[in-house]
């Protein structure tokens, strides 16, 4: 059985957008999957009545409190312990659901992501990927895209292993080739934490590494099924990224390429190399989203991808 | 009069698209400015005879080597100083010139501009910027696009003095507009180098500094007419660009807008910083982009650049 907690108080649209994207969500999900919806017990109910939804499909964890999406992160996260996002983060350490996903403030999930779970052992900084379209009709997977700000050399090559792992589960990539986003496709180009990670990289068999790639590559994949950069540079990728869709949008181009941009097909962003499935969707989340967010997470868990990185990184430790 | 060096044997297609981009510069450009095409004189006059050129109407000043694309850019620099590239640099350092321009080597033409030139005083990395169209018809500045990997608060606040300048002295924007570009928009965004660059250029009056901005603004312009980064952001942005440019094109998709990435608008980047003007052509420069990289060095030329920097440097020192 696979309980997926969701906050049913997160995101601009909350709680009606979440049980909507929830009741869809139910007719998709295994039947022996639960979905939770953590938040107030009144208004669930009463949204539920007012779509004629059934309650009774989904458990209801009473929350009374809510962060909202303009609240300093840290400091809800730390005064609010009756909103739905810190009971769920707390149902989830204490192994009550096997997920935790939520529209809401993002900044309080990446918070309770460090304070309630901590990292894997052995993983030096969780990160954030993205799956970018390609032209050729596949994914591919960029990591970090706004995690960790500044970064070291040994951290990147950390995410060469979580999202050669991710690509594989989740993306069905067998084998994925990894890349490391740079200034140029020559080993010795880049900066200095680029330089260091390609050797790292480069000497290492924990995944398969073909080298540098750079950005004007991003829409064809070139060599790559995963591209491994700082959050820093990943972030501003893909703001760039949703910058190319809004100016196609604006300019009045139509392409079904562009479609895939929207970001309700994956309906939310997993948190890699934390201890339990975490994934944060958008604040203006649709019940698409909703309802992809939620398979999303039945996923993640049904590949054990919490699994395979303890695995990953405990074979690492013994090399 | 402002004497125009250049290099006739730098690019994939020298001499003859730079003849030919040259002659037809020659309308163009005013009166009392004189072209030097620098290279093996051999090879120039038999183009000019072979396309009918009257090779007058410009100077030809002999240099029997070249310096090819391949080839490593500091060794080549050093060895070969009877290369048109290197010549063209003595000329300038020299003032046999007034500027200098090549579609050639873009490493060795670095190399040059550090070795032969030197920085402005004051100046601690010189730059790269690169026009980016923007969906209202205007274009922004960004800057430093990849010349300096990795990079200090400070340098970027000097990227933001030289940026201003240039755009409002090449670009025609009356008190530019200068963001920093991150992943956030409020002051403590970023990473430790754009935290730190940001309060350095938040207490300037060097420039009209207007904050941080985020890259989905790229191609709209947001609140910025000049765009501060490092050499490494500034390089991905640049060729995330480029890939969307080639993305467009595959998908066929077409819009008057994406012409205007086409390079051969500008004719080449100038380097920002060095003592003297030096503009850098794309190595498979078309006759038109040749051309504009002529016209843009006159105006480079015309409207002092290098002076203001000079001066803006003092300026900034009696402070």
């Amino acid at each position: 059985m696979i309980r997926i907690g969701i906050d049913a108080m997160g995101g601009d649209f909350a709680p009606n957008n979440v049980i909507l994207g929830a009741i869809e969500a139910y007719s998709y999900i295994n039947a022996d999957t639960k979905i939770f919806l953590i938040g107030d017990e009144k208004k669930i109910t009463e949204v539920c009545q007012h779509y004629g939804i059934d309650s009774g499909n989904f458990v209801i964890v009473h929350a009374p409190e809510s962060i909202e999406m303009g609240e300093h992160p840290v400091r809800a996260f730390r005064k609010k312990k009756k909103s739905s996002l810190v009971v769920g983060f707390n149902m989830l350490a204490e192994g009550k659901i096997d997920v935790f996903a939520s529209a809401g403030n993002t900044g309080a999930m990446l918070a309770g992501s460090v304070q309630v779970l901590n990292n894997i052992p052995g993983i030096i900084r969780p990160c954030i990927p993205a799956q970018i379209p390609l032209a050729n009709g596949r994914n591919m997977l960029l990591l970090d895209v706004g995690f960790n700000s500044d970064t070291r050399a040994d951290v990147l090559y950390q995410f060469g292993i979580m999202g050669s792992i991710f690509a594989k589960a989740m993306m069905g990539i067998d084998n994925p080739r990894v890349a490391l986003l740079n200034i140029g496709a020559e080993s010795e180009k880049g900066n200095i934490i680029t330089q260091e990670a390609y050797k790292i990289m480069n000497d290492s068999t924990d995944f398969n590494f073909v080298g540098n790639m750079e950005a004007n590559m991003l829409f064809n994949g070139g060599i790559a099924d995963v591209l491994v950069t700082d959050g820093f540079v990943g972030n501003i990728c893909l703001k760039q990224a949703e910058g190319m869709y809004e100016l196609v949008a604006k300019l009045g181009v139509k392409h079904p390429f562009f479609n895939r941009f929207n970001y309700e097909t994956y309906g939310g962003t997993p948190i890699l190399g934390v201890t339990a499935p975490v994934i944060i969707g958008h604040g203006v989340s649709t019940p698409l989203a909703i309802k992809n967010m939620i398979l999303q997470g039945e996923m993640v868990v049904e590949q054990k991808i919490i699994e395979k990185f303890k695995k990953a990184m405990l074979a690492v430790s013994a090399n």
